[in-house]
C-alpha cells in the first residue's frame, strides 16, 4: 500500500478494518492503484434509460460480460452496476476488478421522484463485491425515506465490511432545474451524503448558480468562475477532504470536454471520475484511448 | 443433460447449483427437455379474469387437476399456477412435471395498476416447486413497490434453492395503451427483468410501435417490422441472451396466429412460450394437438 | 371416520395431517358429524352491528356462554366468534365444539370498506380453536392489503396445523349494489378465496344477476333460474367441488326461508350453512328447533 | 382473597394465572381490595391538554411524586401514567401501589383522530406494572390501525402476564358530537373492547340519546332515563358483566355530581370509577376527603 | 461525584445504572464537571441548513475534527453531532469528551414537518456515545410518528445503556408563527417530552406569548415577564425539575445576549445551554473567550 492510499484511509475514523480493507481494494485496483485517484465504470442506464437509448449506439454493450472486460482493459478501480447486470459476469470476472452493486435504481417512467431498492447487502456480499451504492435525491418528497433506507443498508453493509458509495443528486421539490447544479446545492448534496456517513460521495459537477436566497452572501465573496474551484468547494464540504468524492460524466459529450472535467477534478482536489455513457456508448477502442488518457490526466502525466 | 442446456446453465453465473438444478428441471423436462426450448402452461386466469370467463368454455378446465393433466399429456416443460391452484394437485401430481408458484396476481375488480402477494417462497417450497413467478407493471404508480416486494421475494427464493420468473408487462401511469406492446416499451420491461435478477423473463410479443421520443432515432435505422426481428430485439435486451425468454401467448386467437407466434419466437432467438388461455380454453384434444405442432416448430420440424 | 368425510379430506393434497385433523374434528362433530354436512354458528354481529342491534331481541344472548351453549345442544359443527367473545367461555366449553376464530372485523361505523386483524394465529392456538377465520372483500379498494393479511395469516395457520376459513364477501369499488349479490361476482369471490388457499369457503347465496358485462355470453346458455343450480355453480368455481363451501344466512328471516336455503344448498352440492341472526336472534326454544330441521334437511330426511 | 374477587377472576377463562394474579392484586388494593369495587387514578392530562391545563390550580402536582403518593394516600386501587410519569416514581413507590402503563397518548395539538404510542410492554415489565392501559376511538378514520395496535400489544402483555385496559372512547367519523356519548354507542364501544380482549374496560358515563338510526327500534322499549339503567347496559355489553367496567369522571365539576356519579355506577353494577381531574386539580386535602367518601359509596356505606 | 450530581442521579427512579452512569459521565466532564451544570456543543447545523451557511463564516469548521476540539478545549461537557460528522473524529478524540448522536435530521428541503432517522443505537454503541439525540415536532401532522421513532429508539438505547436527549421544538399543525415560542407551547413540550422518557430536555427559550386559548387564564395571574420566571417554568413542567432542561441558543447573536440567556438559564433553574452556531460561526479564540465566560456564569462566578 502507498503512503497516498494509507493517509486516505486514515481519515476513516471509526471504520472497521474490513471496510477499509474494501475501501484499499478500490483505491490499489488498475492504473491508478496506490496514486489515492480512481476511476469508476458505472453501468445502471439500463435501469435510467432503458436499454436502446443506453446501448444501440454500440450493442456489443447489450452483453453484461462487455462491460466488465471494459473496465478491467482500460484499468480502472471499480465497476458498479445493478445486481443483474452484475450477476451475469460474476463468476468470469471474480477478483479481476472491485464490484459495487448498485442497491437502488429509478427509470425513465417513474411517476415520483424517487427509486426502488433493487438489491440488498447479502446480495452484494454474495456476489463478493467491495460496496453498495445508493441514489439519494436531496429536495425530493421522498428524500427522508430516502435517508432511512441508506441508514439501514449502510448500517448492515457496515457490519459485513462493506463500502458505501453515495450518489447524491438534487432533485424535485422546492429545487429550480437550474438549482438542480447548483454550487451550493450540490455542496449541500456533498455534505448530507457525508453526514450519512458514505465512504465515497459521488455528485455532479456543478455550475455557478447559487440557488439558496440565505446562501447567496456566503458565496459573494469566493471565487468559482472556474470548476476547479468549485470542485475544491465540494470537497471542503465533504468534511474538509476527509471523505473521497468522485464526478459523475453526465450526458455523452466531446472528448475536450471530458478530459477537462478531469483535470478540473484533479486541480480541485476531487478524487476521480465516475464516467459511464461516456465509455460504454462510444466504440470500444475510442473508449479505451479516453480513458488511458483520463488516466493520465489524473496521474498528472498530462 | 444436454450441451444445449449446460450452455444456457453455464450463463447463469453468481447462481447456486441449487437454481440452476431447478433450471435444468424445467429445460430438461416434456418432449422439448434438452432442446433448450420450453413451453409453460400458465393457469391465473382465475384470479386475473374470474372461473367463468377462465373455464366456462371448457367446464372440465374448473377442475385444478385438469391442468396439471393437460401440462403433463403435453409434454409440456412446467405448470404455472397460484397458490390454492397448484396445492389442490400437489400430491396427485407431485414429481411429474416442474411447477411454477405465481405468488402475486391482480383481478378484474383491481382500482389500482397493482397486484396482491398471495403466497410465499415458504409455499413453494412445500409444494415441491421448482420457481416462483412474479409480475411486474413497469410504468404503473406502483413499480417501485413491486419492484421491492420481488426484490425480497426473489432473495429469499435463491436462498432457498428456488428459481425466479418474472411477469414483465408495462401498464398505466405516462403509458399509452399502444405503449403498452411497444417494441422499445417491450424491450425496456425485459431488460427491467434481467436487472431485477429473473432467471426467466415473460414478456408478450411486441408491435413496432416505438413508445418514447427520446428512443425513437436509436430505432429507425433498423428494421423490426418482422416479428421475429422484433423477438431478437427483445433477447438482445435481456442481456444479449445471457436470460431465457419466453413469450406470452394473450388472448384465445385462431391457431395459425398461435404457430406464427412460435416460429417468430423461435426465429428470433427466443426460448419458448407460455401460453394458457390458447390451450385450457380449447377442447382437450384439440388442445393437445395445438401443443404438439407447437412443440414440433421448437424443435424445427416444421 | 366415515367414508365420506375421508374423500372430503383427501381431496385437500398438500395439506398437513394437523390441519386435515382439524377439518376433521368439524366435520365429525355434532348431528352432522360424519356426514360431509356442517352447519356453523358465527356470532360476529358484536363487532358488525354492536350488542344492541344484535342482541337486544333475545338478552340471553349478550353472555357469550348462550352462544357456546346453544351451538353445542344444536349439534352444531362449530362455532365462530371473535377474540373476547371466544375466550369469555374457552374454559367452560373447552372440548366441547371446535371453534373457530374471527380473526379480523368490521363495525358500522367504518369509513372505508375493510376489517381490522382483531386476534391472531397465537391465540386461536392458545384458545385451542381448529380454525381461523377471515373476510375478504373482494371489489373493495383494499381487496389487496387484504389478501396479503390473509396469505401471512393462512401460512402461519398452517404450520400451526389450523385450517382456514375465508369469508369472501364481494362490496365496494366498481360493484354495483346488485353486484354484490351477482352470480358471476360470488363465483369470482369463491374461486378467490380457493386460490388463497382456503380450506372452507364462506360466501352469501347468490342472485341470478350477471355483473359483468364480459362475463354475460358465458352464463347465458346456462340455466341459472334456481337457486340450487347457482349453489352448484357456487361449487364449481370453487375447484369443482375440491373445497367446501358452507352459505351465510343473511339478516334475520323467516323460517320457511331458511329451510328452502337449505334445501337450495344442499341440492346444490353445497357442504352447509353458517347461521348466526337467524339463530340467536330467535328464542333458544324457537331456535333450537330450526336448527335441528337444518340438519334433517342436509341429512336427506326431509 | 375474598369470595367476590374469586368469582369475578373466575369470569376471566383462557386467561393466564399471571394475568388473572395481576388483575387481583388491582382488586385486591386499598381501601375497596376485596370488594370488587375498584378506583383508579389516571393522570395522563400532561399529554392530553398539557402541563398547565393539568396542574396549575394545584403547582404541587407538577410533580409526579404528587400523584403516586395521592393514590396511596387514598387508598386506591391502582395509579395509571404515561411511562415518563411512571417512571419518575418507580424506584420510590415500588410495590405499594399497582400501576398501569399506559401505552398510547393523543395530545391537544393532534391533527387526526389518532393517539402515538408512547411505551411498550417490556417498558411495563421493567417498571413492575400490573396492566398495560390502551385508548381506541371507535368511530375515527383510524379505528383499525388502532385495533390493530392494541391487538398486537394486548397478545405480548397477555404473554408476559400483564392485564389490559382498553379506554373506548368513540369519537370522529360519521359519529355527531351528541352521538359521542350516546347510549347505544357507548355500549357498543364497550362492547368492541370486550371483543377485543380487553380485561378492563373503561368508557364514558353515556347519556339517553340513541344515536344509530338502526339502533333506535331496539332501545324504545327499555328505560334509559336512569343513568343507573344506563351502567346497567353497559354492563350489559361488556358480556353481561363478565368483564370489569369502570367509568371516567370527565371534566372537574361539583362534588355533588361526581358522588352521584359514583352511586349510579355502584347501583348500574359497574364496578368503579377512574378519576383523574376531579382529584388532582383539587387541593390534595380536599381530593382525599372526595375520595374517601366515594370510597365509602362503593362500599355501600352511603 | 459530587453531592449535586449524585442528587440529580438520584431523580433518574427506574432508570439503568448503566444509563446513569452516561448521565453522570456528561454531568462530571469539564469545566462545569459535578456542578450540575453542563454547556453542550452541538453541530447538526450541516444538516439543518447547508455546509456555507453553517461554516463558511469560518471555513476550518468545515473539518468536522475542528468541533470536537473546540469542545475539548472549552471544557465542554458533551458534544452532539449526526453520524458521518462524530464518526469523522472518532478514532482520534476517543474517550475525551462525551459525545452524543443525533438519530434523526431534517433539511432546508424538507417538504414536510418531519426529520429523517438518520443513525441507529448500534451506530451510537460502535462510536462510544452517552447518548442519542432525536427532535421531535410538537405541533406537526407528523408528530405521532415521531414519537413512535423517538420510543422505540429511547427503548432501545435504555436497554443498551445509553441516555436519551429529546429535541422538544414546536412547529406546524395548528400552532401559528410566535405560538412556536410561546411559553404555554414551550412548557407543554418540555413536558411532552418528559413523559415520553427523555434524561435530557432541549428546547428553546419561551417568549411571553400565550398561545392556547385554554391555557390563557391558567396563566394570568402568574408573573411571567423576566425571562429567568419562563425558565423557572420550563423546569416546572419537566416533572418539577426532575429532569434535565437545557435551552438552546438559537440563531448567531450578540455575546451580551448570550450571557444574558445563560443568566437566566442559571437564575430559573435550568441546568445549562446547547449553544451551536453561536460558537463555531465565531473565530476559535472568540469562541473560547465566550464559552468561558458562560460556563463562569454557570459557576455562578458573575
Amino acid at each position: 500500500m502507498t503512503p497516498i492510499v494509507k493517509a486516505i484511509l486514515d481519515k476513516y475514523e471509526g471504520t472497521s478494518p474490513a471496510v477499509k480493507a474494501n475501501l484499499a481494494r478500490i483505491l490499489m485496483q488498475g492504473h491508478l492503484g496506490g496514486t489515492g485517484k480512481l476511476v469508476i465504470l458505472p453501468v445502471d442506464q439500463g435501469f435510467e434509460h432503458g436499454p436502446a437509448r443506453s446501448f444501440a449506439v454500440n450493442p456489443a454493450a447489450y452483453d453484461p460480460h462487455y462491460h466488465y472486460q471494459l473496465a478491467i482493459d482500460a484499468g480502472l478501480s471499480a465497476y458498479a452496476a445493478p445486481l443483474g447486470m452484475l450477476e451475469a459476469g460474476a463468476d468470469s470476472f471474480a477478483g479481476q476488478i472491485p464490484t459495487i452493486l448498485k442497491v437502488n435504481s429509478s427509470n425513465s417512467w417513474a411517476t415520483s421522484i424517487d427509486q426502488a431498492v433493487t438489491a440488498s447487502v447479502g446480495d452484494a456480499l454474495r456476489l463478493g463485491c467491495a460496496a453498495i451504492g445508493f441514489t439519494i435525491y436531496p429536495g425530493s418528497d421522498q428524500i427522508f425515506e430516502q435517508m432511512e433506507e441508506i441508514r439501514a443498508l449502510r448500517e448492515e453493509a457496515e457490519a459485513a465490511g462493506l463500502a458505501t458509495v453515495i450518489w447524491s443528486y438534487p432533485r424535485g421539490g422546492n429545487l429550480s432545474k437550474d438549482g438542480e447544479l447548483a454550487l451550493d446545492v450540490g455542496a449541500y448534496a456533498a455534505h448530507m451524503a457525508a453526514l450519512l456517513g458514505a465512504h465515497i460521495i459521488k455528485t455532479k459537477l456543478p455550475t455557478d448558480h447559487i440557488e439558496q436566497k440565505e446562501a447567496k452572501p456566503l458565496y459573494k465573496d469566493g471565487d468559482f468562475a472556474s470548476q476547479a474551484a468549485r470542485v475544491r468547494h465540494m470537497v471542503q464540504a465533504s468534511f474538509a477532504g476527509r471523505r473521497i468524492n468522485v464526478f459523475s460524466g453526465g450526458a455523452t459529450k466531446g472528448e475536450d470536454a471530458v478530459f477537462q472535467d478531469a483535470r478540473d477534478i484533479r486541480d480541485g482536489g476531487g478524487q476521480g471520475s465516475i464516467i459511464g455513457r461516456n465509455t460504454f456508448q462510444r466504440p470500444r477502442e475510442e473508449a479505451l484511448a479516453m480513458l488511458a488518457r483520463i488516466i493520465r490526466i489524473y496521474k498528472g502525466e498530462e
